[in-house]
């Protein structure tokens, strides 16, 4: 890992090594790749095939360094290889991951979340953030007996057919029982409530608002409050889909600095530093639903994810890794508030300060965001222009003002241009 | 690992350790356990948590050795810490696992799915069995506009909304779409395919008829090409739902000894012998569909399940594991039904070798398949006496013998208490 990164060529393709391979993919997977790492959807130069990853950098299969700020999109929370991790992994493997039921470790995750989590009073593992978020929503239905789900619109929930940001392929039943509202907006969380009537079984919300391609929003104050007294009064679940944000904003859960408690969080992604796991969590009204229903996978129980989750977890504890992660994000922030000012550039920039989002003004087609990216990328620096970033308890200050000096190339290329 | 295996007290209930975890288990996690792996389903004794497995034998908490004849449900097809698929695992774990885009083993993967299964020309990677089998049905709508998906009553195709199980907080209209026809019957398909019309978008079926509680069946050579037939002239998919049999019956998909290729078929469990893994396969015609429908997981590109995968199957076919795992079975199938002579004890013996079901004649209750099964524990072998059993290539036909000793232990306790 260097504290320099070497600039790429001016030539802004993906290298040779990452063109061959791309092109033998072409050939054996639809498209090429399928789903959100598809680097069809990225600036010019985005590479679409990596080698590996060591703390906060990344190598691509040309050889090319990153001062990474997507996080694998979320799941790499501590750095890769971390090694309070690791040595857990490694000890867990080598008893035995995948068995005819679960590791002792299983309990000890399970009273970790509970402990940590002041609305948890359960646990329930899985594999995908969809699978955690669908459980939340079959729970809430069998332990209410209503169907409605009330959804804020353009909030990405998974990739399954009763949510998927994709019609193609769903029935409209898959969403016969979907009602949505506009996040932050009372009224019309109201609105959809009254259109829910007396079958309202849930209402589910992201952390925050973190819609693709727009700014990021934190929840209000006011919208979190209705949204619980609502699910009071009803006897519906509030469920807040904590997979994206969860463990990076709180330890406790997202909302828990707003003071507004759900009655089940669906995570995944960072729990376990990019090992393959999801977890609901519950309170005991809903304890009896979350007994009754069936759900499960062939995996659910393998062990080393769950070892991997324990050793993130208590390290992010330890460390106070929302805290470290937020000065570190407000490092970034202040630092590109000074480039634009230097740069006569106005940015928009929203979200928490873990998982920003670096926008330019005017900017609707996002073309001065995907010049800006892939001159940062050419200078070592992985940033995204649509989707918000993730910052990880791995980066330094030094990392910070690396992909400060890429960002500062990028300002210069937009003025260059414009 | 023991050539003989101690016999635990005659006492059938699981040991303290187990207990003690149980206990807490059942504070923070509803019920104790999710879905299939919870051993409330199991014959007494059976212990719930297991500290590691090796090969062929896996150890509970309790220090407990048995030969595993489930191997997790599936998964385990080699043998834990199978060094092959162990060395693969370290080499890319050592680069990466979780990147911002897969590494080239994802091709490598692709490929060798693709060069390995005859009517396989792309493959998408997922985590869950029922990630695979929801995206066929996705693609199968996405290709043919049309909504209606033929499902075997009583098969398993995963345990979310559209398919599972239980309807417990599933909604009529997750199923609005799903017709069932009567498994290895022609003229309940007919009647079934009548029903949806012009509306017929697929049909799905498990491999061979493993629905739990039940004698297994094969599918007969007539209604395997009554099904292609269909879909042939409906312009509809045959989806061949693989998750459990795939990669223990026959390489190149568990129909390729029918000659009747599906369009479509969904893998997991045993792809990478233990690691979270999951794959759709389909045909040419179906690959514009797959393009464009969204699927996708925070984890569906990790490196170190599809480094497993690779040597996984790279392994079973150097070592013709399909044809291994069938001799194991059918030794312990004539050992079975030498004890069933001798004992006078009838019992009905289904299924493909690799996945055996041992049942007992007018054990409507299961309670003689519970005794024989909470017996043969005691002496050292893990079978299951309602679902089908799984066969790795790291059983020896010492461990075999070895079973078939707790198994005379089971069919004296039969004869002892009728």
């Amino acid at each position: 890992m260097s504290h320099t990164i070497a600039i790429a060529s001016s030539n802004h393709s993906a290298g040779p090594v990452d063109t061959a391979l791309r092109n033998r993919a072409m050939q054996v997977i639809p498209g090429g790749l399928w789903g959100h790492l598809n680097a069809a959807n990225l600036p010019p130069g985005y590479p679409q095939y990596f080698t590996r990853g060591q703390g906060s950098r990344l190598w691509d299969v040309d050889g090319r360094e990153y001062v990474d700020l997507m996080c694998s999109w979320g799941p790499v929370v501590l750095g890769h290889h971390h090694p309070a991790v690791e040595d857990a992994v490694q000890r867990q493997a080598a008893l035995g991951d995948c068995l005819n039921g679960p590791a002792p470790v299983l309990v000890e995750l399970a009273e970790l979340l509970v402990g940590m989590i002041p609305h948890a009073d359960w646990a329930i593992m899985s594999k995908n953030g969809s699978d955690a978020t669908t459980g939340c929503v079959t729970i809430a239905r069998a332990a209410t007996g209503k169907r409605k789900i009330l959804i804020a619109k353009g909030s990405y929930h998974g990739a399954v057919p009763w949510c998927s940001p994709s019609v193609v392929g769903v029935t409209a039943e898959d969403r016969a029982h979907v009602i949505q509202f506009e996040y932050n907006d009372i009224a019309s969380l109201d609105y959809a409530v009254d259109q829910a009537g007396a079958d309202l079984a849930a209402i589910i919300v992201t952390a925050f608002r973190h819609d693709m391609s727009r700014a990021l929003e934190m929840p209000t104050m006011a919208f979190a409050r209705r949204a619980r007294e609502i699910c009071d009064i009803q006897q519906a679940a509030l469920i807040v889909d904590d997979v994206r944000a969860g463990f990076r904003l709180d330890l406790g859960g997202s909302w828990e600095p707003l003071g507004v408690q759900p009655d089940m969080s669906a995570f995944s992604k960072a729990i376990g530093n990019g090992y393959a796991l999801a977890a609901i969590v519950g309170s005991d009204r809903f304890r009896p639903a979350a007994t009754k229903i069936f759900t499960t996978g062939s995996f659910w129980c393998g062990a080393v994810p769950m070892a991997a989750a324990v050793a993130t977890l208590t390290e992010l504890r330890r460390i106070d890794g929302p805290g470290l992660m937020q000065k570190l994000g407000e490092r970034l922030r202040s630092g590109i508030a000074d480039l634009s000012a230097k740069y006569a550039v106005p940015v928009i920039q929203s979200g928490p300060a873990q998982m920003p989002l670096i926008q330019f003004e005017g900017d609707a087609d996002f073309s001065t965001g995907t010049a800006f990216c892939a001159e940062a990328l050419r200078h070592g620096t992985y940033f995204h222009p649509r989707h918000n970033m993730f910052l990880s308890c791995a980066h330094t200050e030094a990392d910070i003002d690396l992909a400060l000096r890429a960002a500062e190339a990028g300002f210069a290329i937009i003025v260059s241009i414009s």
